[in-house]
């Protein structure tokens, strides 16, 4: 049988009171039981009337449709809500309201990366600075070599064919790198320069740097992440490029950078991700700068499955907390982070997920990660089937 | 022999004049022979250097190397240039100056797509528009399913699951569609007020509802492109969501709205090309707005490979023209446009250089479309590798 909604449209509240209603609600862990009668959350009134047949009436008696309740409960971002709210929910699995979250949950393990310390060399270089194409290049063989072979700092030669050519070229943040701590010195430049001229077509520039840097100094080889649509690949510590055969070490992650000062699509946050898992890399995210205050108010727990079934509001803890976007939306990062931090709180990984322009939606799990000794957060950001 | 340039500082001119480099260099299609001496192009010479270990000297008889001689050459993006112009000939292929193009090579041929005529149906259609999520619901059963099943207009049921739930969905450029052709009337909205809110999140929203309406109206029907990186995906004339089967057809093709007034990071630029090729789709790119005024210097003409051997210079016609790029570099709309109506002229495919930070390479080239009827230009873009 159909469940009857009341809605009162003075208090908003949602209420069904019909016994065999209420029972069949209470073991599909819908709303709130008090004094035999269920409260409904406006997402779960919503999905019943879509998705199970509800009827829903006002206090006059008179039938409202999904379009009206959607108006008298209007609230920021309701359909991004209910359409992640009953994706969750069509895959056989329990959401409850974030308000009950009680938190401590230990389910936010932190990964811890490996990490070494990288001594840069000092040498006395001359370069030559090209600002239209921020690059370096070093046309003393033996040193380019050298900074090639022992630290992969710069592209001795051709790519994938060292022999060929005996330039080295160094990007911008390798460019950087060197001037700050091996002795460069670029004979048409300096860092002030180098860095305005970045910064035209970079205005992120620092952010990008900064990041480098700290993974660089922690004995992490970072370069260029263009073939997988990204800022860096990384290597993990003691790889090197003269290494070949099974000693080869491919690059298994790579680094987007989103400042928190910055704002973007979550199409386009989402398409950095989505190259990045075609090309099998894990996805580390790194949100620097300094913090500021942000809203982001995280919107479902989510229970998942456990062995021998799935996982019960009441019985069980949640496994995740979820903040609930949709495609054509923007994000910042200072937002994002908000939201990470919230997740953290609760000892719960945080799920991103976006409802997109057709309603199917995709789910990230974000997890910590621990870079030993250093001061910025990164996150790797996993594709999530549930 | 290595090859010995002479490099006049006044002048700049970088000529070869001993007997045997000259012949050698006139079989490698090097540089402009005159009374029997070889006059080299910048990255010519910094080629030979670099590569061939030539030796380059300026009139008093002092040895200049590779970095000497590019600060005496400098110009706007050399190291693009040089970069490019290097992986061409490491390939084995011939390149040669832009400035020697006589045009009319008639290789530049333009694909023309299937076109229908769609006249959208009209209804008096009641919704509601949610400004958040920028997505109108049609809680009418019997009309959401229809526009649905016979215009795939909006999302019926659920993604992939049409008989779960019965609302439709619209996005914002479907909502914008009807308002306009379809009799749509969102009880809380106007046509003026959804493109108020959906241009806060998207500036450049009138610029993809042209491109939408565009391909909507000659039978195409557009969805999101999220899962695929890109803006729209695009099924051709004819399909429907109901056809089940071997009925069903796929869609091959997304399109990318890059609007003239717009600018992008080239890194940014080409990851939403490479989501593309990870799913095997045919990347179409919309370059809409008004013709503005932009430089684009054309950079090289590509000779490729022919039956039996290599195009050369002088015998056969190039087969491209090539743009030189690099990763950290922003291009513009009008820019790029520009480029592309310089190879239309020259009736040669432009190929886009992009040179990242390690100096690798990559390929992309740009066909023409014709949507029959159309005021917008439209090309396919592919990653090539020669």
């Amino acid at each position: 049988m159909a469940v009857t909604i009341e809605f009162n449209r003075q208090s908003k509240e949602l209420i069904v009171s019909e016994s065999e209603s209420v029972s069949s609600l209470q073991n599909g862990h819908y709303g709130v039981m008090k004094k035999g009668i269920v409260y409904l959350f406006p997402e779960e009134a919503l999905y019943l009337m879509d998705i199970r047949n509800a009827k829903c009436y006002d206090e006059n008696g008179s039938e409202l449709r999904f379009n009206d309740l959607s108006h008298f409960l209007y609230s920021r971002k309701l359909m991004a809500r209910y359409f992640t709210y009953k994706d969750w929910r069509d895959r056989g699995l329990m959401v409850r309201g974030v308000d009950e979250a009680r938190g401590g949950y230990g389910k936010s393990p932190i990964k811890k990366y490996p990490s070494g310390k990288f001594t840069p060399p000092k040498y006395s270089i001359e370069g030559l600075f090209f600002p239209d194409d921020l690059i370096t290049i070093i046309d003393d063989e033996e040193v380019g070599r050298e900074l090639y072979e022992s630290y992969w700092l710069g592209q001795f030669g051709s790519y994938k064919a060292e022999q060929r050519g005996k330039l080295s070229k160094l990007d911008v943040y390798e460019t950087l790198f060197m001037l700050k701590h091996c002795g460069l010195h670029p004979k048409n430049s300096t860092e002030r320069r180098v860095k305005a001229y970045a910064k035209k077509s970079r205005p992120d520039l620092h952010y990008m740097y900064d990041v480098y840097e700290d993974w660089r100094l922690r004995g992490f080889i970072l370069k260029t992440g263009f073939k997988f649509g990204t800022h860096f690949r990384v290597y993990f510590p003691k790889a090197s490029p003269t290494k070949t055969g099974d000693e080869w070490v491919h690059s298994k992650h790579v680094i987007h950078v989103f400042p928190r000062s910055s704002r973007m699509l979550i199409s386009e946050w989402a398409r950095a991700i989505r190259v990045a898992h075609s090309v099998r890399k894990t996805f580390i995210l790194a949100i620097p700068g300094a913090k500021r205050k942000a809203k982001a108010k995280l919107d479902f727990l989510l229970y998942h499955r456990k062995n021998g079934g799935v996982e019960v509001p009441g019985k069980d803890d949640p496994s995740f907390v979820m903040l609930s976007l949709s495609e054509e939306e923007q994000i910042g990062g200072a937002e994002l982070a908000e939201a990470i931090e919230g997740a953290k709180k609760l000892g719960l990984d945080l799920i991103l997920a976006i409802s997109d322009r057709e309603t199917s939606v995709t789910y990230y799990r974000v997890r910590r990660i621990e870079l030993p000794g250093s001061k910025y957060e990164y996150y790797e950001i996993e594709w999530e089937q549930p």
